[in-house]
């Protein structure tokens, strides 16, 4: 990705990717589970932070004057996410939550550079 | 990605996101060159194709019933990204098209596999 | 919207986005039910169907290429997501099983005169 | 859609969606102008602000506790699109910078509201 317009983002890009991943997969994931009533904040969750995370992957790759704010938004998401699905011991869940806090992380740190 | 529901589509989930940041990064580049109006239909590809790209790999990660329909729609929208960015000689054209090139391979494969 | 490129998307451009908003509205409805297991493929339904509502929109409203295509897929889901929908008696889901089937009505129609 | 869970979200919605239709109106509308240059600023702004509403619209559809927030940023963007494409006097600009302006009411009395 050496010829991107803004090669700075590209690890944030990538981090907020994988978290939508990681999200999308928990969703449905969540929703085979015995107990999914349990798990039905963390399905909401899981829909806001992908779709959080894969407009900030856009805006970041568009060079968006608005890539900062949203990158902000995204990581309260993220993190709210990460609170949630760490609260529960399968396997998606604390993969969902380990991508999350690296998205929030990310976007953070975007969110200064900017 | 070892714990994903469905890690055989974790190759073409990555091949779509990058495809998508190429997308998003192509339409912005192509509305700063000199010569807009010769990059419109590249800028209203990159659009279509970043948009499908996204929403493969979300239905991918979700296991979704009609990721397979979704993956062939994808591949033809790269395919024509990918027609169109290569006639420019532009970095982030050439970028694009080799992006789309990739993905439409990887949607054909997984709609094939499915 | 007298202003509009295609005109003539506009009332097909409606029925989706109500559409989306019956799934996004019935999806969560869903998972505050006492059975949520039963609602788990109407639930992972009305997120493909309200992703692909909101792609078809778009589509039409930026008069792509791709829009009859696009269109054409979205009847599909929007099919299954109505038969799904339609077997629960909640008020959320035939609404939303209402609104599927007046969008892919519209879909097909749409994609028959492209 | 008197059987939403939030049908005080309804309006907001609604304008949600019109407004990322004509901003996804406008972007390619302003791609086939003569002066495509002058526009780069408002196509961007579109592709940010339809990407937006949808966003916003899903979230208030969903119920989602992020709706607020995602309202208020939704808001800002719409704003600066509304200014940016004012400036221009074709019919697609102007209706798009009205479309943005509504939208931009509703959701700050969303955001006021929640």
């Amino acid at each position: 990705m050496s010829d991107f317009q803004h090669p700075e983002y590209q690890a944030c890009i990538e981090a907020c990717y994988a978290c939508a991943a990681a999200c999308d997969n928990c969703s449905t994931a969540c929703l085979q589970e015995d107990n999914v009533k349990m798990m039905a904040r963390c399905i909401a969750l899981d829909m806001d932070c992908a779709a959080l995370c894969r407009m900030a992957a856009a805006c970041m790759a568009r060079g968006s004057e608005f890539a900062a704010q949203v990158c902000r938004l995204c990581a309260a998401v993220c993190t709210a996410c990460a609170d949630e699905c760490g609260k529960h011991q399968m396997d998606h869940c604390q993969a969902c939550a380990q991508a999350c806090r690296r998205c929030a992380d990310a976007c953070l740190a975007m969110d200064s550079a900017a």
